[in-house]
Parts: C-alpha cells; structure tokens; sequence
C-alpha cells in the first residue's frame, strides 16, 4: 500500500478462554465488511498469529486483520458508517473485544 | 504479500510518557534491519498510530513496523540469527518494550 494510505488495523487478543473463529471470519465477516464498505477499500489482509518474540511463546493476537483506504475521509465514509453493523457480527466468531488501530501508512 | 508467508508484527505501544522517534525508526533502525537481512525480507511496511475505534481516542501503538519473509525457516536464519543486534538498537528510538507478533499471512 502508498505513502498516506489510511490502514484500520483490528487484532484480537490471544489467551486462556478466548476463542476465535478463523474460518467465519475469513469466509463470512470479512467479505460481509468488503461488500458493506465497497470501492472505499483498497486492500485487506488477514493474518493468524503464530508465536511471539521468545522461541515458543504465544502469539499476543490471535488473528489480526487490516483494511486500507485512501483517505481519512473515505475511511470515515465508508467503515464509519457502518460500523454498527460490522461491530454487530463480532460476537458470531470471537469472545474477545478487539484491539483497534487507525494508522497512516509511511512505508 | 501471498498466502502462507511469515510477517513478523513490532508495534510500539503509546502512551504518556513514552517516547518513539519516527525519524530515527524509518531513516536509520528500518535501513539497518533490512541491511543485515538482506534477500530474506520480502516486504516491509511501517505505519504512524493516529487513533483508535472511538473518535478521539489515541492509538494503542505509536507506530507498527512489518516485516514478511518466505517461510519459517527463512525468518529464523535471518531476523532469528540477527535478533540480538537489532533489539541492541531499540533504546535509540524509544523507552518502550515492543509488542511482537509472528503471525502467518492467510489474505
């Protein structure tokens, strides 16, 4: 993704009792996101989290998942008018409350 | 970057009183990374934190840095054998303790 892009980072917390539910997520929130937001979004990335920086230790997020927009303005458009209904879906495939990250793209 | 490579996620947590030179961090820490990598990096992204879910909130992390890599295997012979010299520099541009996260790519 360019210089200046808007990334809207959402990582979901690893550990004891949290679930996470790969496969909905992938096959059903994200494309029901893609559809809701449209053109706005430029890309979108899924990752599953495997370890941490010690040899053997977990993951601090289960998955992360990331969208770009070209703008502010077009994020707030696009995913902050829907936003109640993409937060809506969260508990079919996760019991943790994710961590939510607004960035500006530099590299 | 495709399906089933490794990125590996440093995100620097925000906060009063903690500090990250952005400058430093893309201009010298970034170049010096990727230098002792070589080959083995396959893609590298860097991201400024500007806010969280809620309007107005701060971000949790002043800034993530990315890097992808081949395989597993290829991340250890690399970054793995180069840890010690990399994590010597993080003092130079901030007085926090990274979150890391190894994650595999699936979109």
């Amino acid at each position: 993704m360019k210089k200046g892009m808007i990334k809207l980072s959402v990582m979901y917390p690893n550990g004891e009792g949290k679930t996470f539910d790969m496969d909905y997520y992938c096959n059903k929130h994200i494309p029901m996101v893609a559809g809701l937001l449209g053109n706005a979004v430029k890309g979108a990335t899924v990752e599953s989290g495997l370890g941490s920086a010690a040899p053997g230790s977990p993951a601090p997020y289960a998955a992360m998942g990331n969208m770009y927009f070209e703008s502010m303005e077009s994020f707030q458009n696009s995913f902050g008018l829907n936003a109640e209904s993409i937060m809506a879906d969260t508990p079919n495939y996760t019991n943790t409350e994710p961590t939510v990250q607004i960035s500006e793209v530099l590299i």
